[in-house]
């Protein structure tokens, strides 16, 4: 029986990485952060020493379970849950929290999402762990990144009174800003990234999801008794009601709306990995900051990100601040600045009903 | 016994359209100037009605010889003449020219590159046709073009007195110009480009060679006593001579020597197809002048010319005058305006002694 668990939210579609990510291969499977390991496989190898691969679940689609337990290292099969059909993830934090109240009601669950890189991990081993402390006596538990920068992408936390060491009072969570907010947050010193990583005890996310979410909480009830009565019962029930489950996230869900959350702040050189250019920003650059095969014939090329498969050559001529993606069945070519137009594409593969979605 | 033969010159090596151009699959065997026919195929299928299939002979490197011959269709496999090494176009000119007196002496031969394009071919065969008539009385006789630019890339001829309906005396051969000498060219208006194709009588050419160059004359008589004995032996002697004879073109060897050179002048939208912008001017284009595949999603992109394997999903954004050439193991991607630079790049893929060569 142990007393701490993961579970790695890994149930993102990633198009904004299309072509390397498909319906089948999303961001979580790639190595968008250089070398081959995919980013799910980061994620819980950087939980060495704190978390071991037999506690730790990972939530993901029915369609992407057996990719994922083949692309991390160690994790037995059956830690992987699957859902039928993406629900946000109120519904898979509950999941997975009613899974481990099994074994452990009071064990502390580390939420993670499956995508991110983090460029210190020994940093946020300590955030993680202060974070887990924090947890065990009840709390509901955030991390939140020092931001560098007035990002409208991201949700901020704002900072209370310190409750602890290292430990805050989280004073409430703010929705994306507007830039002139950013800015505003970035000045103020007191607001931080909502990272999405949280931290609690089975009991308590368990029983503030009966409080705020009371159908989700009779959901995770009927999956228990019919745990109760074989893993198949569980599977069967949770195809029949997954469905209907509310479609909300566990911030908006719960922790937005409980009283008493804790945040830890951290600074481990995070980043969520959301786009092209951010993994142009952490791949292994050469003198000409080009991202691209060692075996390319480069000619006067600067800034750009090419990534190919293995075997195929790659020659290219005057290319500044370009992604290039080259995959087996689809080629994308676009300037760095206007990565988030990869959405246009998809969204066009999608209404044409491409396979190579 | 027929009076009039094709031979078709298709040695090249084309180093100018990798990735689509490959040491085994030279620019000749490929559809450059749009559709699904390879420039030998049309080459040979404009002279129908002219020169049969059967009477047309094709000249090639051994490692060509079985892709060449199914690129034509209808082409006898003998009609190949497979040359051990290339030794330019007099020895290659002079080994058809021999096989073809066998048959007819005094029949006309037109020597025609394989790799041209040739955008009205009614008028090009008008012209082939007065070329071939004034070949019929025993003169040496080349097809110029109509000039429309300085080009500095072509060599050129001088038009003399006419000596019959279209035919001129050719005055003299012009190596490459300068640009300067080309703009004279071009404003005294008797200079034609030099189009690389030739008319002839088989006993004229050889008459010819044994003149101007004895030494490859010797050896194509040693050919046709080969030949005497058996299709083996002549096999066998080209292959323990070809790599002995002058390594010369057929038009300075020959025609620049030779006193009674008529020239017919043309205009019928010839494109020696010398670059991959030029394959972009050939091909067809959308409104906003991109010649892509049909299901390519292109935003915002001009100008560009994007060729890749059929089933291959393209997605651009915000190319303009572009060169993109995918392959299954290669891909190219480069400004129209530095088309040239291909060289560079086959440069160095043979200094590494890359197989993607």
């Amino acid at each position: 029986m142990s007393d701490t668990y993961a579970v790695i939210m890994a149930g993102g579609s990633g198009t904004r990485f299309w072509p390397a990510s498909r319906k089948r291969r999303p961001k979580q499977l790639l190595p968008l952060a250089g070398g081959d390991e995919p980013l799910i496989a980061a994620t819980t190898r950087r939980l060495e020493g704190i978390v071991s691969a037999s506690d730790t679940l990972i939530v993901t689609s029915e369609i992407l379970a057996d990719a994922t337990a083949a692309a991390v290292p160690g994790l037995p099969r059956q830690n992987v849950l699957a859902e039928p059909i993406g629900r946000n993830t109120a519904p898979c934090v509950g999941w997975a929290a009613a899974r481990v109240a099994r074994d452990n009601p009071e064990a502390v669950i580390a939420v993670l999402p499956a995508d991110h890189h983090i460029a210190r991990p020994d940093d946020y081993r300590a955030v993680i762990e202060q974070a887990i402390a924090a947890a065990r006596g009840g709390d509901l538990v955030t991390v939140g990144i020092q931001p560098n920068r007035p990002e409208t992408g991201y949700g901020y936390i704002e900072v209370g009174d310190a409750i602890g060491d290292g430990v805050h009072r989280a004073r409430r969570f703010v929705e994306k800003p507007s830039r002139s907010r950013a800015e505003q947050f970035l000045a103020a010193g007191t607001f931080l990234w909502n990272s999405g990583m949280f931290f609690f005890r089975a009991d308590a996310i368990l029983a503030a999801i009966r409080q705020h979410l009371p159908g989700l909480g009779e959901a995770l009830e009927e999956f228990d008794e019919a745990a109760a009565r074989s893993p198949e019962a569980e599977a069967e029930c949770v195809a029949a009601r997954y469905g209907d489950l509310p479609s909300v996230s566990i911030d908006h869900g719960v922790m937005e709306k409980v009283d008493q959350v804790a945040v830890v702040p951290g600074e481990f050189g995070w980043s969520d990995v959301g786009s092209w250019t951010s993994a142009w920003h952490l791949a292994e650059k050469d003198e000409n900051e080009n991202a691209l095969p060692a075996d390319a014939i480069v000619i006067d090329t600067k800034g750009s990100y090419i990534q190919a498969p293995a075997g195929k050559l790659i020659a290219v001529v005057g290319l500044e601040d370009m992604v290039v993606v080259d995959t087996e069945d689809a080629l994308l070519i676009m300037p760095k600045a206007r990565d988030q137009e990869v959405r246009d594409i998809v969204e066009a593969l999608r209404a044409r009903k491409d396979e190579r979605l």
